[in-house]
């Protein structure tokens, strides 16, 4: 007897933890752990059934423990041996890391090696792998690249200005995040639009934000590069710096490199410039409030993004299409329409009122006769496209015996 | 009996330096050192003569006291009394030397501090001040800043994603540089264009490069930021990099700071990318005999480019103008016509011929009828320029007593 496939997806980031089971392809169980507040709370969707928590900072620290428990106790699972397959994201810098893998001991290896010169991506994978292994003993992980999408990308969007030698010696090029993402998008856009995709754009808005030109469906270029600290300003992250000014402030603060990488990845961003938080959200109402210095960090990320969509308009000749997608782009009218306001020039005219009326939804938010360029909001699917790509990666494997 | 006013322009780059003798505002004389095959050598120019001559490496690091020496055996100044003021070019991160200033105590005091942060930049200078000093002794040297036309760009062009108190605690922001050379070009342009220049992007593209946008004449953002190493890769200098690249580069080579900042500045760019050469001419003739690091150099450096030209067309709602000046700007017409080739979409539309007919002049090179987009070739004066703000100094000093 045949017994359903049962894939458990581990999504951690800088700012949120989210966990899913799906069976035979199908979401039966959701849990998002999240800031609120100061303090921390768990969204579980069980079916229709959904149930907000307060949670323990321990207990987000152990949120993949919590959400395996909270799995057990509702009947979805009985133990590890319920589970075919966990898919886990992977965001880290080296071109190991651009490949879905099953994680073995050379990927361990390799997670360790990364650890010595990247650690903050590589610690908090390390751990999860650990939890994952006490927790459902003998299930097999797979390591969902978010990179994987970009590992094609031209080698005029791949290079920094650096010894080329170096760059390819240390594994210092321009890998990108977010692929995971976009993937989840792209079939919808294809269904959605009706017209030519040749030349897109697309904005991941989130905690993380990426920037992503694409060409005939593949990566062209795009924001965040070796780390995911490049691109636009996040909530937590510096975005593009000078070379120099890292430098200088390195000696400035006397960081060691350690301090340095927490300093731009978690210090920074939209926190560090509104000197309050880094959630979009929040600083909309410190703005609407009068406070000047929650106005200059959304003003600044704004700004950002309007350059990115330019500089992809021109490295592409031009945009079919400009997409928003990501939790700022796909729930916030207003920082659509800051975007895109002043961006006629480009062929990109929002309509107000169509804008307003798509949140967390599908739809296309362009004016109707007066925009070249459409611009549509798709709702990203990170945690189903892993759980597509596990259970492909569980073909092959099947296939291979 | 009223002496002729002579200033002395002293321009010192990381690839050339540059001397000129201006006496009431006429250019008597002028000494361009720098790299030619392997070797150095200098161009001098006094009226319509012209002399070129090897240089030997301690010639080249002494230029300053040999130009001084030229202008003596060629009887255009006696000695030291002979000379009203010297103008010397400041490029250095610090808000203080956003202004021109008076060379004094102060301003030493000054060099000296940044001299410990970012050491590169300011030793130089101090050098050349110590030179000057023991040359020309009791003549007054202005500094004439690179910065000063952006120190009034917008919130949004100023600011990193750091800590805002961090920022202006350790004065890290983006100060941008080629200034000097986008004041002497604007009156040209203005005469010139006979068209709104309200909107422009300007192409400083030389072994330095910085990208400009320009609104109603003044700065609005740029390329370079906190140091000159910001932007587009140059001859030597890397440009954009991601901040998480630089640490982990300088974990990974065993760089101090010191090291790293060397390393930034002088071994990357084209430089480090063909493993060659940083000279646009060479890469081009490399590039032409087959060699693919010189022509991924070369495509790097144009696709930069080309997005900061769309990031700015973003920026500012539209381009009026887009000019190219700096030695590659002048005198490329190919790099010229690479740049330009896609922005179609922009209503950038370069003509071939006319681009082709100008080379070291002033001129227009778009398309006449296609081409929404003004596109011109301006020679930029960086020492006429720098004669006239010491000259304007040295009025305001003598009202002022």
């Amino acid at each position: 007897m045949a017994m359903a496939q049962k894939i458990f997806i581990v999504n951690t980031g800088s700012a949120s933890k989210k966990y899913a089971l799906y069976g035979d392809g199908e979401r039966e169980f959701y849990a998002h752990f999240e800031k609120e507040n100061g303090g921390f709370i768990v969204n579980f969707v069980k079916g229709e059934a959904r149930e907000k928590r307060a949670v323990s900072d321990s207990d987000y620290a152990g949120a993949t423990l919590y959400a395996i428990k909270k799995m057990t106790d509702e009947g979805l699972i009985g133990g590890a041996g319920d589970i075919t397959a966990i898919g886990l994201r992977i965001v880290a810098p080296g071109e190991y890391f651009t490949e879905n893998r099953p994680v073995d001991a050379e990927f361990s290896k390799r997670l360790d090696e990364a650890k010595e010169w990247a650690p903050l991506h590589a610690i908090s994978i390390i751990s999860e792998i650990e939890n994952l292994g006490a927790a459902l003993p003998g299930v097999p992980i797979f390591a969902v690249s978010d990179s994987a999408y970009h590992s094609a990308m031209p080698s005029h969007s791949r290079y920094y200005g650096l010894p080329l030698d170096d760059a390819e010696k240390f594994g210092v090029v321009r890998f990108g995040y977010h692929g995971i993402s976009f993937k989840s998008v792209l079939p919808k856009l294809e269904s959605l639009s009706r017209v030519s995709a040749d030349k897109a754009i697309f904005c991941h808005l989130g905690s993380g934000s990426s920037i992503m030109a694409l060409k005939d469906g593949k990566s062209f270029d795009t924001s965040m590069g070796f780390s995911p600290l490049e691109g636009v300003p996040m909530s937590t992250r510096v975005g593009d710096i000078d070379a120099g000014a890292v430098v200088y402030l390195e000696k400035k603060s006397g960081f060691s490199p350690e301090e340095a990488e927490n300093y731009f990845n978690s210090r920074c961003g939209l926190l560090g410039l509104s000197g309050k938080t880094g959630d979009v959200r929040e600083l909309l109402n410190l703005e609407a409030a009068g406070d000047e210095r929650a106005a200059l960090a959304l003003e600044i990320f704004v700004y950002k993004i309007k350059k990115y969509i330019g500089s992809y308009f021109a490295a592409l000749g031009g945009a079919d299409v400009l997409i928003f997608s990501g939790t700022i782009g796909e729930r916030s009218p207003i920082i659509r329409s800051r975007i895109c306001r002043g961006l006629e020039s480009l062929g990109i005219v929002i309509d107000g009122e169509r804008n307003n009326g798509v949140q967390s939804a599908d739809g296309f938010i362009h004016h109707e006769t007066d925009s070249p360029v459409k611009i549509a909001v798709i709702v990203s699917d990170e945690m189903g496209q892993m759980a597509s790509e596990t259970a492909l990666a569980l073909r092959s494997a099947a296939g291979g015996l």
